[in-house]
């Protein structure tokens, strides 16, 4: 935690910044361990170069903030007083001018902008967003373990979804019964909205889970994660109901060989658009690159979607640290939809396979 | 629908703005009846005094906007696109120019508005949440109907929670059970994280559902909501397992209590602060005020929170259409935690309540 903080008052030195302003939860959380969503209230972190930082918190969350070990300042405030004086006073007791400020552009919203300008008379603004994602797209350790058993999880999720499959069960029933399950173990939240599709609706890049019934023929698409302590997992496999058609194995296969070479490929010094182009290629080459029509996957930890992105176009390199996901897809209407998703981590001497869940084409009788 | 932009075409139209850019989602399915959430991407409706209005959709979307019912321009941009090009011409195409704009500052975040900025030449900004909100309170026929459903489906939740209290289940095995039975039944989206609390947990004003398991002599209190077609329920139901101390049925009774008074007094004409007070003083007379601390209840509909709030200093007068709920309750750490809540419509001749589970103390054997 504090080696985060430190990033970023380095940061804020290296460009001139007076401070930073932190308001999106999972950045807040990121950087002092306190996991909180207030919803509409204020919940806010200020970095300073030197001067010690503070938690902005609503006043019935102080305690839990100190609990969580956050042992600077926190500012604790009543719904019926104004968080941003106290902010202000805060600032004036490190006997600090703030003309360049950091904030979030993509999170805070224009009232809290026209705030921030009254309290600090216009100072300019800089985005804080990207130095946080490349902060956030390497793992520490502690990191890692979380990661790793929301994906233990994950495929739990799986596990109980294909046992559910059975003729005349709707997508929503078989969605309930993986929830339900999760929710027995004691998991409270998913990482999105639990995907179950079959057969058309598969197919589909825009099926929403429904009450159509899984029938034998049909392919089954299961799309889901776990939240365990902040962190996300995120997997996708696809089943088969009774037996497929010789098109339908053919595209299972084809998806399947795309992942899996791109899996392999996952290597430090590789670049982002070398794994995408890599899974592309062989789907292109067996005819269907029309019908993958996504990137081939994104980086996950705290938000189920982050840094590093896998697109044809991104050169950036993968290092040891790195956690996203591989997920090439074939989707043609009324034929067949198949993606099958893995979280990787990216190691020192090659990649660790986070979730587990078998991935050869499986037909439940 | 064509009523509501009217509403807002005038009132643009009197305060002479020359356009709103609507962005949050719940206010876009408002006025234009397209209900969608594209996460980070943008989705946005302008409003003009005189000009035809646009919808502004990622392209994969168009056609689902089109369906459903929106006959007006509609924008669809890819990902490689930028929809503020888009947005800039489709102003242009019209012949005007914006001088002052209507945002909703409460939810626009900083990029957009400096996106704005520059598209429209520095405008000057107006907020147009308060008008939205103004709006929005009251319902017309269409909306009652929906939320009727949604509350019809929120008692049979309760129904299915108060039947699975068990000797050793737990707070989290009632709840998956609730959303198992709804998911079956086709409900995808609840109006927020359903809470199953039970003993000194819902007598804490911060529980959150866990593996608590129910006790013999606990009070175990539900609140819970369903979205139904865009429109949210709330209601809150607190029943005991088991024979219960005269202390907690005392607390049951006097909140039972404030909350028929509270709701008989819901009739047009009459204050949210009155019907907020009703309830509060027979609280206060029987020595539970300082246990009572949030306000009585608010308003509903596309979202769990909206007009109006009923709180003890709110002058606004209730008026025909506007749906809200009664919820008092009372938290006395270590003995007893009950809240009742049900959703209330005030009518031309009285008020209609929309939930229906019986309020009678409910003891489970």
């Amino acid at each position: 935690m504090n080696q985060r903080m430190e990033a970023v008052k380095e940061w804020l030195n290296q460009n001139t910044i007076d401070a930073a302003l932190i308001t999106a939860p999972e950045n807040v959380f990121y950087l002092s361990g306190y996991l909180s969503n207030p919803h509409e209230r204020l919940l806010a972190l200020a970095v300073f170069q030197d001067a010690e930082p503070f938690l902005v918190v609503p006043k019935m969350e102080a305690a839990e903030a100190k609990e969580s070990g956050w042992d600077a300042e926190i500012i604790g405030y009543t719904d019926i007083e104004d968080p941003w004086e106290q902010i202000k006073q805060s600032v004036e007791n490190r006997s600090l001018t703030i003309k360049r400020i950091a904030i979030e552009k993509e999170h805070m919203n224009v009232e809290r902008y026209e705030k921030v300008n009254v309290v600090f008379s216009v100072p300019e603004f800089v985005s804080a967003e990207e130095k946080l994602r490349q902060l956030r797209m390497i793992k520490t350790e502690e990191e890692m373990m979380k990661i790793r058993e929301a994906c233990r999880l994950a495929d739990y999720a799986i596990e109980v979804g294909v046992s559910e499959i059975n003729e005349g069960k709707t997508e929503m029933e078989i969605l309930a019964a993986i929830e339900f399950e999760l929710k027995k173990a004691g998991i409270n939240e998913m990482s999105f909205s639990t995907m179950v599709l079959t057969g058309k609706n598969a197919a589909s890049p825009h099926g929403t889970p429904g009450t159509t019934k899984v029938q034998r023929g049909d392919l089954v698409l299961f799309d889901l994660g776990v939240v365990y302590e902040g962190y996300c997992s995120d997997i996708t496999r696809t089943v088969a109901y009774g037996d497929i058609n010789d098109k339908q194995r053919e595209i299972y296969e084809t998806v399947l060989r795309a992942q899996e070479t791109a899996v392999t490929a996952s290597l430090a010094g590789t670049s982002c658009s070398e794994i995408d182009l890599t899974a592309r290629r062989l789907i292109a080459e067996k005819g269907y690159g029309d019908y993958f029509p996504h990137r081939l996957g994104h980086g996950l930890g705290i938000s189920v979607h982050e840094y590093p992105s896998l697109t044809e176009t991104n050169p950036l390199i993968l290092r040891p640290g790195m956690v996203y996901t591989i997920e090439p897809g074939i989707y043609v209407p009324n034929v067949a939809g198949v993606r099958i998703e893995d979280d990787i981590l990216i190691t020192e001497n090659g990649f660790e396979v986070l979730t587990k869940y078998p991935k050869t084409l499986q037909i439940i009788k």
